[in-house]
């Protein structure tokens, strides 16, 4: 297993950050790095907004569910989904351009993961710990107004930087077997595989707390269906000019 | 620069490979070290079908739009978001569960786009090449009737992997300046950076080429605005169990 494997496998989010600041030079470097992921068509559907005004951070801690760390963390990216500087440059060049479309709104979401990805591994590679912060879809429309984004650009997710002041455990994933299939979709033992998961994560969540979290994967997905997450998302998008036709 | 970062920004896709087939436990590695990669929730929205069938990836070539490297490359994979199991897990554990929100439509499609482009990052780090295939959603319901992919789970893209047998140069990014924005969104000098941007693309195309092709990026993009790039993706998402709510 060579270094760069090795670092992969030992992710997990860090939410406790020093009070140590990344290198500007660094900083760049790693978006550039981020810059290098495939993009769709090399339409690189995305901007980054590095949020460094302090009242700004709070606010955006606040919008994504009360996470003290938006705010606290060295660096605070927002992902956004940017259709329009393509669709305008494609307009200058004599294209009779159409927008809304759902294909442009997963063309745009996918390029955001990739280079976001590409930014934690440049990162993480680097001694830093990321956590991602999808609680900025909780509030989209509060986060787009802060940043002052435009119709046909969104918010997807956030992502704290910086140095860790902690060394959290790495968290299990599902057995292979359950993600991995060859040549067609089986999962006739899918149910036995999760009931294993559940045994891990049951151990898992009892080791980290002193045997005071009682609790499994399934369980924990439940408030994720039970209750309509972010049901706005779809009027959102639409209202942003993704997704509607 | 680390090497991590350097082999991040040396990236480029392959579509040309050697007759040679990644050992079965680098390939289980490059799958794990994808798995660590962050997931919204813990919910690892992702079935990955591992197609082995020569026939099977024939018909995925054409499926893909004519796209030989599909079949040729040592091993490809359809990355596809799955809601089903996660689903399923949390309805066995007592949840009255919800499907069809646009918000589980991003987050199985980000958990795919992660999962990934770790799978990448890893890949690379062995000395492999890949290139992602979008033509995947060209005939989405085709390819998911090839693959028997069940309600919940749509295919997002493909990934050719091997060993490659070419070395194409590295495709500039947009400016820095252009995709990166400080506290808010202000494109006031996008116009410029992307003019910059297509001479910096035009010199390139016509040096790979001898002279040959004189476009740029703004060309370029175009006819992914002009025709209506994959109109069916609404329907066949909505379909599919995906975004109608």
């Amino acid at each position: 297993m060579n270094p760069t494997i090795e670092r992969l496998k030992s992710h997990r989010s860090i939410r406790k950050f020093k009070d140590q600041q990344i290198p500007e030079e660094l900083f760049e470097e790693l978006i550039r790095a981020g810059q290098s992921a495939a993009t769709s068509n090399h339409v690189q559907a995305y901007t980054i907004i590095h949020v460094v005004n302090p009242e700004r951070r709070q606010q955006l801690a606040q919008l994504a569910g009360g996470q003290p760390y938006v705010a606290s963390a060295s660096d605070f990216l927002v992902f956004c989904a940017d259709m329009k500087r393509a669709t305008e440059a494609a307009a200058r060049a004599g294209a009779e351009t159409i927008q809304g479309m759902t294909e442009q709104l997963l063309v745009a979401s996918i390029d955001v993961a990739l280079i976001a990805q590409n930014i934690v591994v440049a990162a993480e590679s680097e001694g830093l710990g990321i956590c991602y912060i999808g609680g900025i879809r909780n509030n989209p429309q509060e986060v787009s107004d802060l940043l002052k984004l435009p119709q046909h650009v969104y918010p997807v997710f956030g992502l704290c930087l910086g140095y860790p002041d902690q060394n959290p455990e790495v968290k299990p994933r599902l057995p292979l077997a359950a993600i991995l299939k060859e040549d067609v979709y089986d999962d006739s033992d899918d149910e036995a595989l999760v009931a294993e998961f559940d045994d891990t994560m049951a151990r898992y969540y009892k080791e980290r707390t002193g045997g005071n979290k009682n609790t499994n994967w399934s369980e924990q997905l439940k408030p994720l269906f039970t209750s309509k997450l972010r049901p706005h998302m779809k009027e959102f998008l639409n209202k942003r000019g993704f997704g509607v036709k």
